[in-house]
C-alpha cells in the first residue's frame, strides 16, 4: 500500500483522552477513532490488524475441533429469562425495544443463545461432543469506557462452548480450550499465564483467566517464577488424545489472580513468587448444567434416559487483544508489532520522492517485494526524512527500509529492525531475499 | 469435514413459516435458525456461504481501490440529527437508549458516521478521492420481517462511501464501482442487470439498482432481451483507466425498476421488452454535497478555498444474497450452488458406512482431497443410501462422488454433477484428478 493513498490519519500529538500507551499509540497510529464513549471504528490499519488476530484465533480453534457459526448480536429476552440472568445482568446489559414493544438485548455473551440452538437440534447423546464457537460483535454497557478498547462498550470476542454427555468428556473439552488458548496466545507474541479464577457471572466451578502482564494491566497477580521459562509456541498437541498432561503441567505451577490468591496460605517460597499487573485476555469456565438444566438442554443417554448436557464456555477479547499486545510491545517512540499480528511486515521509506533514482529503487522494490508475497507499506509521500521515520516507527512494522540517493549510489538501502533498533546496511539487490 | 461430527441439523420437513423457497432450503439444509423475528443464527453450513460471498465482494472492492474499514454497529443519534435523517427514518430505525440515557441507534446505513470520520480527518484535495468501505452487521426494524435472509431485520452488508472534489471526479468513483458490481455478481454465478433507479431516502440524483432475476422477485422489472447476451465475467477493468466505454455499454440497453418504467415513454419495442421479478441484490448512489453540507464535510481546494465533498455509496446485501443466489439456483430436490460460493465443492457418499472396502475407499479418497485443496463433505453416517442421496441434493454441493461396495469390486466411483444431474462411472484411481 502507497502511503500517499492510504487512508491513515497518524498524529504527531498525544491526544489527551487516553491515559494508557496502546490507547494514545492505537489514536497517534490512526488504527481507532471513537465514535461514542467506548465505540470505536476501526481504520484501515487497525482493522488490519483485527483481522490478523482473529485469523489466528480461527485457526486454533478449527484445529482443536470447533465449529464456527454466527450468532446475531440481538437477542430476544426470553431466553434470559429463562436462564435467571435477565435481571442479574443489570444496566451493564443494552436493552432494546423494538417497534413492536418487544424486549430484545445486545448480546453482552451467548450462553443462552447458543443452548437454545441447541436444545433445539440435538437429541442424541451420539451427537456429542460438540464444541461450537463464533467471533462477533458484543455489547457491554460500561458505566465508565476507558482505555480505549481495552474496555470499550461495543468489542470483538470469541466465544467457544461445548456440549458433553458426561462431567468427564466436559473436562476433556475443557482441557482442548486450555490448549488452544495456549497455542493461540503464543502465536500472537505473548506470554500467557493460565490462573485459576473466580467464575464471575458465568457461573460454574472451574475456571481459568488467561493473563498477560502489563505494566498498565487491570489487576495484581501472582505466580511462580517458573513459568518465566515455560514455552507454550512449542505445543503441537493432538486434540484427539488425552490433554491432562500438558494442562497438568501448566496448572502444577502457581499462578493466582488477586481475588484467589491468598498470602497466608500459598505454599510458594517468597524469592519463587513473582508478582506484577496482568490484563486478562481469555477466560474459560466449565459450569455443568448451569444453562442446561433451566433451559431443559437435553438429550438421550445410552440408556434412554434424557441427560442435562455439561457445557463450559470459552472467551478470547479479541479487540481487546490488539490493546494487549500494544501495552507488552512499545516503546517511547510507539508500537512494536510481532510479526505475526503485524498489519505490514515492512515499511518502505523513501527519503527523496521526487528523485528519479529513490522513486524508481523504490517502486521497484515495493513490486519485487509485493511478487513475493511480502506485505509492505511504501511511505511514497513528500515529507521529509524525519518525519517519515518518526512515522515509521509510530506504526511500529517490525522492519525499515531505507532508499535514499547516497545509498543508492553504492546499490545499498539501510535495514532496519523495529523491535532491537539494529541497522544494516544491505545490497539493494539483496533486499527481497532478505525479507520474503 | 465428516458428517457424523458436522453441526449440520437438516429437516426432513418444509417448515410452515417459510413461504419462499430460498427461506425453506435454507432452513431445511440447516443453514440458519430463527432467534427472533427477522434474526438468524448463522449455522456452520450457512456462514461458510456468506464468508464465500463476503471474500468475493472483498477482492471486488479492494482490485477497485476502495479500502476496508470497520464501523461499529451502534451509532450516536447526533450526527443523524445533523444531517437531518434522524426523524425520517421513522420506527425502521431501531433506538436505544444507554445507562446514561444518550440517545443510540443500531446504523442501518452509514453515511452519517463515515462522513464524521472523514471531516474529522481529512483536510486537503490533495487526499482526494477516497473510497472506503466496511462489512458490517446493519439492522432495519421491518415492520414484517419475511422471506428469510430477504427481508431480515439483522443483516449482513459491504457499503462503501466515495469522496471526491468535483463532480466528475464522484462520477469515476460511481463508475468504478459500477464495475465492480458487475464483476462481483457475475463472480457469484449471478446475472445482475443495473436499472436506473429511485433514490429513494439516500437522496442524490444518479442511482443504479442492480437486480437478479427470479420469479419470487419483490418487483417488476422491464429490460431490452439484449440483456439476456451480455457477460460481465470477462470484463477486466483497469481502474485507472477511463471506466465510463463500460458504464455506458451496460447503461444504453433499456432496464428499468416498475417505478422507472413508463410503458408510454419506453422506446423499447414491444417483441424486445422482457418482464420479470426482480430482487435486488446491489444500489449505488451519487448524492453530492447532501451529507458533506450540513454535516461540513469540507476540504481545501486547489486555491485554498473550502469545498463541500462529493459523496456517493454503494450497498450490496451480503447475507441476502444468500437468499438471492438460491432463488436463482434450485430445484425440487434441493440448493444447486455455483461453485463460486459452494459452501464445499464435493459430496462424498459412503453408500455402506462400517463395510471395510468402502469405510478404506472413502476414508483415502477423503484425505486425498483434502490434500488436493478441494473442500470435501464427507457422509460417513450409518444411514440408508435414500437418505444420503436426498439429504446431499438438499445441501447442493457442486459435485457428489458416490462409493458403493459394487462400484468398488471393479475400482469405480459415481460421480454426479448436480446441476445437470448426470451421472458418470469414473474410475476410483482418477477421481481426484478430476475434481482437483
Amino acid at each position: 500500500m502507497r502511503l500517499s493513498r492510504y487512508f491513515l490519519p497518524t498524529l504527531k500529538e498525544t491526544p489527551s483522552e487516553a491515559q494508557i500507551a496502546s490507547h494514545r499509540l492505537m489514536l497517534r497510529a490512526g488504527m481507532i477513532r471513537q465514535g461514542a464513549a467506548g465505540i470505536y471504528s476501526w481504520l484501515p490499519l487497525g482493522l488490519k490488524v483485527l483481522k490478523k488476530i482473529e485469523a489466528i484465533v480461527r485457526e486454533e480453534q478449527d484445529r482443536a475441533g470447533a465449529q464456527e457459526l454466527l450468532m446475531p448480536t440481538i437477542q430476544p429476552s426470553e431466553i434470559w429469562v429463562e436462564s435467571g440472568r435477565y435481571d442479574d445482568y443489570g444496566k451493564e446489559m443494552l436493552r432494546i425495544e423494538d417497534r413492536h414493544g418487544r424486549e430484545m438485548l445486545y448480546g453482552p455473551t451467548n450462553e443462552e443463545l447458543i443452548t437454545d440452538i441447541f436444545r433445539k437440534e440435538v437429541r442424541s447423546y451420539r451427537d456429542l461432543p460438540k464444541m461450537l464457537y463464533h467471533i462477533q460483535w458484543k455489547f457491554r454497557d460500561e458505566i465508565r469506557p476507558r482505555f480505549g478498547v481495552m474496555r470499550g462498550r461495543e468489542f470483538l470476542m470469541k466465544d467457544a462452548y461445548s456440549f458433553d454427555l458426561t462431567p468427564e468428556g466436559a473436562v476433556k473439552s475443557y482441557n482442548a480450550m486450555f490448549v488452544a488458548y495456549l497455542r493461540t496466545f503464543a502465536r500472537l507474541g505473548l506470554k500467557a499465564i493460565p490462573m485459576r479464577a473466580d467464575t464471575g457471572p458465568i457461573g460454574g466451578d472451574l475456571s481459568h483467566e488467561f493473563i498477560i502482564l502489563a505494566e498498565t494491566g487491570e489487576s495484581q497477580v501472582f505466580f511462580h517464577k517458573d513459568f518465566e521459562k515455560k514455552d507454550a509456541l512449542s505445543l503441537n498437541p493432538d486434540y484427539a488424545a488425552d490433554l491432562q498432561p500438558i494442562v497438568d503441567d501448566w496448572t502444577s505451577i502457581y499462578a493466582a489472580t488477586e481475588e484467589m490468591h491468598d498470602a497466608a496460605t500459598c505454599a510458594v517460597a517468597e524469592g519463587d513468587l513473582v508478582t506484577g499487573r496482568g490484563i486478562e485476555v481469555g477466560h474459560i469456565f466449565y459450569f455443568g448444567d448451569k444453562y442446561s438444566k433451566p433451559m431443559g438442554a437435553t438429550v438421550q443417554g445410552p440408556d434412554g434416559e434424557l441427560v442435562n448436557v455439561e457445557m463450559g464456555s470459552y472467551g478470547i477479547g479479541v479487540s481487546r487483544l490488539i490493546g494487549a499486545i500494544i501495552e507488552a510491545f512499545h516503546d517511547d517512540n510507539g508500537i512494536i508489532w510481532p510479526e505475526s499480528v503485524a498489519p505490514f511486515k515492512v515499511g518502505l521509506i523513501n527519503l527523496r520522492s521526487g528523485d528519479a533514482a529513490c522513486d524508481g529503487a523504490c517502486d521497484q522494490l515495493y513490486k519485487d517485494l509485493g511478487a513475493a508475497g511480502v506485505e509492505v507499506l511504501y511511505d511514497d509521500r513528500d515529507e521529509r526524512a524525519g518525519a517519515k521515520f518518526a512515522n515509521m516507527d509510530l506504526i511500529g512494522l517490525p522492519w525499515q527500509v531505507t532508499v535514499g540517493p547516497r545509498g543508492l549510489e553504492k546499490g545499498m538501502v539501510e535495514l532496519k529492525n523495529r523491535a532491537t533498533g539494529e541497522k544494516t546496511e544491505v545490497a539493494l539487490a539483496d533486499i527481497v531475499a532478505k525479507l520474503a
